[in-house]
């Protein structure tokens, strides 16, 4: 049966998947310092083998047979096939040559963006993030999906998603943004998160945040947690997840909503039905669906008041002379702050899609040529200003304070605003299967909540597109509205 | 140029089995429980992988040419060309489906064998071991290298090794052993080591174990440490060796000369030359001369008098009040304490051999068809009663204490004892060498042992047999005569 025969394929190329990921996962958490050339050989090796696997001549007549047998397997199996030749068509495009040069630009550009943020020098990158920029356009003519040629690089991370979409959604975004933050400018002093900067020990801070994420429904049977310098989630099966954080004694946030964010991550990974697992279905649907879960769990459900009714006794149980002057209503104000700022990793709900947006907006200029990798400081300067009000002192807090640009991931910022009106959407969804959602959060009581999420998104893995799923789930394609509903309530709830 | 070609292989193969072991590590040290299945299809995707890429009609032609253009390399190369063209043809008398159901049944066996021994049941594990024992005889009738059939199973671990070469040497060791014990056996309450089985609080004992280990010459830049319920040493690269241990606070042994055991094997990983990685020349000689290594530093050093006059200070900082009574004469009679005992892996240094020979015995007749698995639990109390004089009175802590059965690795275990009559060859060799270096140990300074050791047995990596080291480092094959000697002299000066 010729099935079975894709079926084996998958699952060495999701096996070999799996162990590129891990060796990923270990040099960014156990890896000692003196591996790290012998690291990149390995990953390159496995990396061209993966590619290998998906296109050569095997691979090719086992899709070739597919398309004719294709149409006789039950559905699930027919979006499997799909989403193997999809994968396929693109990998194809790419020579296993252009593959080994990006890698190996990326790998020096990486490098270099550490050195050149470290000394916040801009023309240390320079040179390198030129030459990305060359082979990422280069890839987008390559793949290219029609339309504006950024196209072909969203579409890597967001399948369907092109600047013809996505700018007029952008658009609502930036001006619904713009009108929030002039109606609070009255009020802005009024919310002061000085309690979050207080002294917070670490240990106590990991062993408060694992016992909310244990609680949220992260399951540490098939899953753990370690610390790295940048915190991230990685899979390599859904019964295997493994989480990241970062601890700052003098900021109780980063920690926290750290690993909150990254356990929304594992929860849907760990969520993905079983019966796709080492297949073409397997995982997250895109970037802009894993962040909607991350970002839900993150801020519409951690950010929120219910939320700290319920969480509030546990974290000021561990810090009770740090917090014992602050009601849950204070702690829940200080980390709904909004205020625009230099960093998009520390910006708060509502000023965090402006970074995006800036991003996307020189990501498009730059990939179409028009504008030059040289011009990115004054630009990004520039564009600071008009959208946030607040100009970076220098390169290193400002165009280089992101490591994106450097591992070539071009097109992938504009996930993160997705998953936030994703994210919005869905709880609208929710509250309406769920009466009482608000009600069991206040409980410390999720299980609802994530039952919700894996029968309505985390079980269909990658069998169904973004858009599907968000018309499935939601009723209706990608839209800014429901974020600012709930960003304009929730930004009037905190400063009146 | 084909040499180039062959190189490419080579590193292909060998990143592929240091993904593997970077697979393995991490099941044995951090993986969540609920990941087994996955991580037994990702191990077993890349182990069929290799075998397939040392195989295939591609690697087939690769080394006919080597063949042919060897002769024009310098000898190094010819070297690396002979290991992989050996390796080769190993693993093309193994089909892909044999390799397959010796994984299988070995995985399974692993599991019974938890089972049998937990619960003291031998017949748990007997069918499962009575399969690897057939499958073994099948493996060693494929493999054949002529002589015994279990020759071809010794040869896997020790090349070069047979029945004919061995008994004759572990005749010696027994009778000689045997002489020792009895030397002794007058004086035998004159040593105690309660000592040892005082309260020791585990962070302290990992700390002074590492500190211990990073003085002797272990790379913290090129290794690291982690707890995992068996100890073990594994290599990912000479730029990424992994060392396990464990702890146990009613006995200061188990951390501390496991850690020096590990690390034994770690430094000559680190040691073995840089131009071998990713070669088959890279890695350890044989089974036997890594345990020389390991056994070296655990016992030859660091269970001397010399070794404690500089450690027992260390250890007494951190354990003031339970080695507040205790001199380093105590300290040093205490962990040479001679008793036979039921247990290989908690003996001393002389009657460890006993347990290991009784092993090979019991092999070579299973393998030969002279014992039946179901008989192995008489024949081990049987022989237990002959050498040792003591009956294990249950086959947990009898024909059930090992796991190498269980995984297939029949054939390992005259490997530790190789291990040490090599460690003593070489002692009296660096002795000579360097004519200082009991003051140098006494000292704390360790730089020239290990140097000695980088130079003479750690750089040639694979690229020299077992015979050959030990032929152009002692001047002589392996043989009893040193260890005896060594071993004897140690006894009379513990128990006069």
């Amino acid at each position: 049966m010729a099935y079975s025969e894709l079926l084996s394929l998958m699952h060495k190329i999701s096996d070999l998947r799996a162990a590129t990921a891990v060796l990923g996962w270990d040099q960014e958490t156990y890896m000692p310092d003196g591996a790290v050339d012998a690291r990149a050989e390995q990953i390159a090796t496995l990396s061209t083998l993966i590619h290998g696997f998906n296109t050569n001549d095997e691979a090719n007549r086992i899709v070739e047979d597919a398309q004719v047998y294709k149409s006789e397997l039950p559905a699930l199996q027919q979006r499997i096939i799909g989403r193997f030749i999809e994968d396929q068509k693109r990998s194809q495009k790419l020579s296993p040559q252009f593959i080994d040069e990006l890698a190996r630009v990326t790998s020096k550009g990486q490098d270099a963006w550490k050195k050149s943020r470290a000394s916040s020098d801009f023309s240390i990158f320079q040179p390198h993030l030129e030459s990305i920029v060359r082979l990422k356009q280069q890839e987008a003519e390559l793949t290219s999906v029609g339309g504006n040629l950024y196209n072909a690089l969203l579409d890597e991370y967001e399948p369907g998603l092109t600047v013809e979409s996505l700018t007029p959604i952008f658009q609502q975004l930036k001006d619904g943004t713009t009108a929030i933050l002039k109606s609070i400018d009255a009020n802005k002093s009024m919310v002061s998160d000085e309690i979050l900067y207080r002294h917070y020990d670490g240990d106590s801070q990991m062993k408060v945040a694992k016992q909310i994420i244990q609680t949220l429904g992260f399951d540490s049977n098939t899953g753990r947690i370690d610390l790295s310098t940048h915190p991230f989630c990685t899979s390599f099966s859904n019964t295997d997840v493994r989480l990241t954080t970062r601890v700052r004694e003098n900021d109780l946030r980063s920690c926290l909503f750290g690993l909150i964010h990254e356990a929304g991550h594992g929860m849907y990974e760990q969520g993905v039905a079983a019966e796709l697992d080492r297949t073409s279905g397997a995982g997250g649907a895109s970037m802009g669906i894993h962040e909607s879960q991350s970002l839900f769990w993150e801020n519409t459900i951690a950010r929120s008041e219910e939320f700290w009714e319920w969480a509030f006794p546990i974290v000021k149980n561990q810090f009770p002379s740090q917090l014992a002057d602050v009601t849950p209503r204070d702690f829940y104000k200080a980390i709904n702050k909004i205020t625009p700022s230099l960093n998009r990793v520390e910006s708060d709900e509502l000023t965090y899609n402006l970074h995006i947006i800036l991003r996307y907006e020189i990501e498009n200029d730059l990939i179409n040529g028009r504008l030059a990798v040289a011009d990115i400081p004054a630009a990004w300067n520039d564009k600071m200003s008009q959208s946030l009000g607040v100009v970076p002192p220098n390169d290193a807090e400002g165009c280089l304070q992101d490591v994106h640009w450097s591992f070539g991931g071009i097109g992938y910022f504009p996930s993160y605003s997705l998953g936030k009106l994703f994210a919005a959407m869905q709880w609208n969804t929710m509250q309406v299967a769920i009466p009482n959602v608000k009600a069991l959060v206040a409980n410390g009581d999720f299980a609802p909540v994530l039952n919700w999420l894996r029968t309505n998104v985390h079980g269909v893995g990658r069998t169904e597109t973004p858009t599907e799923i968000s018309v499935r789930v939601c009723g209706k394609p990608l839209a800014a509205y429901d974020f600012l509903q709930y960003i304009g309530k929730k930004a009037e709830d905190v400063y009146g």
